[in-house]
């Protein structure tokens, strides 16, 4: 293991998580490495937590704010919050502990745009940053470091904070050195310059994140996995969606407003988007590119096939088959993934210039377009809005897919005002569901509604829209967007009071 | 007025606007210059008119999609809304009679980020356009064109029309000459390359707009203003918002995260945005810079005054004596003064580079900082977005202003939940009404929350929100974003019932 920390000075430092741990006071704002359950710290954090709940039988506080990349993992979010050990966490997250804990309102949860999450930290909007705990493959001799499965924000932290804790993990492959690239012309305003990357493979930085070797105050070394992502094969469901989304690409290379090639994509995590890449394979595709966030096996697959030429992203969220799979052709894959800052994979200078072609789930959309992405039943978080809007506000094309029913059936995922908007109709260009495609570039509010209405909206509720859209039409004060305002939101209210959103007349 | 068409070719093409407008037939996709009552054909949108209702009175459909760069003026929205002429209309207004028309739901109207028309024509989102109708100051021997007191989309309308009608105004000054900046470096993903401009008063461009001769079908001389900008002078709470503002940046300056020459601004229209201007002169602001959408009086006189040290906008909307000031001055404001094509007004990547100081109006923000910049009882349009979300969502600051009741005290600007959003949560940084200024930024959705309805609520409603949301924080299903939703719409359902947003009890 000792070859991983190559610099005399920091291989020095080397204690236990514990020890590490004990450095982290009550207060203190600390940044971690991770970023979709890749490269997170694998022991601190639990060590951490450990010692909160101790100081919590002494009757102590003891809490922190925790800022990361996106989501981690159980042995992050989960542990600390199950010490209940945040008193904020920023920007997204995924676990069920602390999804918990945020919606029973124990503590304060900012939503952030990735893209926005760096700059807004420069500016100083998030307070002083009092330590960083990060994840490397390891630490070269003359102290930079070699990124692990995540970039994320983690040149912003080490930048940024006062100290910090490095975790060399000897389970990531060490094969992974030379992948990234870390851009270093960031600049505050009025002394910002373009960013002069044009194609998704441009290079534009360097294979290490610098150090300040002063810094460090611990370095840990662990052997711990990543959290495994299952890579469940792609549901009925997924694939109809998906299908749907592989037929409009086909009507608009026929159109000519793309080509075979498409453009630059960009696809959330989970089922519909591993049976968008999976369908892409299907349809005959070689050659693509993708502008993103996180590789996963499924992307990784195309990669191997040739569908996809180049994949840049911030985070390299594999299953075991997949390490192994990437370990075994180390040199084919080195030369076709590139793995950024969360700032540089998010940015809307590059995903505009890029024209990428933006997928990504949602909770629901309403009639006209209006896309919640983040909040169930408009005042419980599920996980963040993520990178969906640096990419939707600034790509080519902009689909947001969802089955159109949930909770089997009971939940519509049409509905006439959305309980919360993250992407406003402004935003919105493609709605998908199993049932079908809406195209809404170039139609007012109105015409996507019955657009909306007609292709995406599952049968229980289609009729039940419609008769509120006709009555919203004739009602409505406004009629440029018509609403009846005392019961807009009654798909909600009546799953929060019956437990489903279908009226008593409509259940079978 | 010959001396203004130096072109032989074209100078052959002079007719009545009579004459022009009979070239327009009915389902044309037309688009048209003007931004903010700047730069509009005056003569042949009046004719056009006419000839339509003409035809109506002879049982005949006559109506056209109107494309333009934002508002315009009677002379063009007024009377094709009037002749009921327009089946189609984006992507901003502002005229009384189209309003009405739009809210009565008799045509469509696409509301669209101003950063995005450009774009979304070339990327062939609206179809064909069959003609462009585009106001100039002059037209050169070699063809091109001297802009007029707007750019707006105009480069976009020449290239991509079918045929093209110019209007020649002698009215706009001559002096014009040069001072616009029209960028020729855009292309289609995936041949788009950085814009290479890094201060507000970079030239990257040229000053005239190309044109092919062979696509002008007519050429018609005018001779009258823009429409007449009445330049108020600040009302109190105006001056209250701006000076909440003006606070907020000296705290900053003191904090260090601004500098006394601030960054460059970005202003709406409007009485409030006149009074933060009217307010950084008597602040003792020297040598800012503008990049912004509308140059007005009040941004004029800050450059005579050396308060603003150049000012880069798209449109130029002087009333009668800004522009004898101009006139006046002419070399003097030329070298402050760059008037660009409206996709490099707005665009993300310069926007987000240059870290522009957002400012713009609203009509209503919810507790947790949704921002309706759009709809009146979330039914009802306005105006249009405009530019606000291409700054909002890029800028260093995104400030959304807005006194704290309107229609007498009998609606709150600030409100439980929006009726319309957009600009999300994650866009919206400080709420600012006479009360108070809600910086919003590292704040979760409760401090949020609190914050808005401590600072920004005006006494009216202040109890009515703070009850709503303890309410709230206590029942609602999740605690992340509180809501009770059968009552969440209820300040604007009330209004609606009973002329005024606060409930039996509380009205005086």
């Amino acid at each position: 293991m000792r070859d991983r920390i190559s610099h005399p000075g920091l291989s020095k430092l080397v204690m236990t998580a514990e020890q590490a741990a004990a450095m982290i006071k009550p207060g203190m704002t600390v940044a971690m490495s991770g970023f979709t359950g890749a490269g997170y710290p694998k022991a601190v954090p639990g060590a951490l937590a450990a010692q909160m709940e101790e100081a919590h039988a002494r009757g102590e506080d003891f809490q922190i704010k925790v800022l990361t990349g996106a989501s981690t993992a159980p042995e992050l979010d989960g542990v600390l919050a199950q010490a209940g050990g945040m008193e904020l966490r920023l920007p997204y997250q995924s676990d069920p502990t602390l999804r918990k804990r945020i919606n029973d309102g124990e503590l304060e949860y900012i939503d952030i745009h990735l893209g926005h999450v760096a700059q807004y930290t420069w500016f100083g909007f998030y307070g002083h940053i009092d330590l960083a705990v990060i994840e490397v493959v390891g630490i070269n001799e003359d102290g930079s470091l070699i990124p692990s499965s995540s970039v994320g924000n983690n040149k912003t932290w080490i930048e940024q904070a006062d100290k910090i804790i490095l975790e060399v993990n000897m389970q990531q492959p060490a094969a992974m050195d030379g992948m990234h690239d870390v851009y270093y012309g960031t600049a505050l305003p009025p002394h910002r310059k373009p960013i002069m990357l044009v194609n998704p493979d441009d290079r534009i930085g360097e294979p290490y994140l610098r150090l300040d070797p002063e810094k460090v105050i611990a370095v840990v070394e662990t052997d711990a996995p990543d959290r495994m992502t299952p890579f469940a094969a792609p549901d009925e469901t997924s694939q109809m969606i998906a299908g749907h989304l592989l037929d409009f690409f086909e009507s608009e290379i026929k159109a000519g407003r793309l080509t075979n090639k498409l453009l630059p994509l960009q696809s959330g995590v989970g089922n519909i988007a591993n049976a968008v890449l999976a369908g892409l394979s299907g349809a005959g595709y070689t050659g693509l590119t993708a502008y993103t966030e996180v590789i996963q096996d499924g992307m990784l697959e195309l990669i191997r096939d040739g569908v996809i030429r180049v994949a840049s992203a911030t985070s390299f969220s594999l299953s075991p088959a997949g390490i192994e799979e990437f370990n075994s052709n180390i040199d084919f894959y080195r030369k076709r993934i590139i793995l950024r800052t969360q700032e540089i994979s998010n940015h809307p200078e590059l995903i505009r210039r890029l024209g990428c072609i933006a997928m990504n789930g949602m909770i629901e959309a309403d009639i006209y377009g209006n896309v919640n992405s983040t909040h169930v039943g408009g005042t419980a978080m599920m996980n963040g809005i993520g990178g969906s809007g640096d990419f939707a506000r600034n790509g080519f094309l902009s689909a947001f897919m969802s089955p159109s029913t949930a909770k089997g059936g009971k939940i519509s995922g049409i509905v006439p005002m959305a309980s919360h908007v993250d992407h406003t109709e402004h935003d919105t260009m493609l709605i998908i569901t199993e049932r079908g495609l809406a195209d809404l570039r170039g139609l007012s509010p109105k015409q996507r509604a019955r657009t909306i209405i007609e292709k995406c909206a599952h049968p229980d509720f289609q009729p039940l829209l419609q008769d509120y859209f006709d009555r919203a039409s004739r009602e409505s004060v406004g009629k440029h967007t018509p609403h009846l305002l005392d019961e807009s939101l009654a798909f909600h209210q009546r799953f929060i009071e019956t437990g489903t959103s279908l009226p008593e007349a409509a259940r079978r």
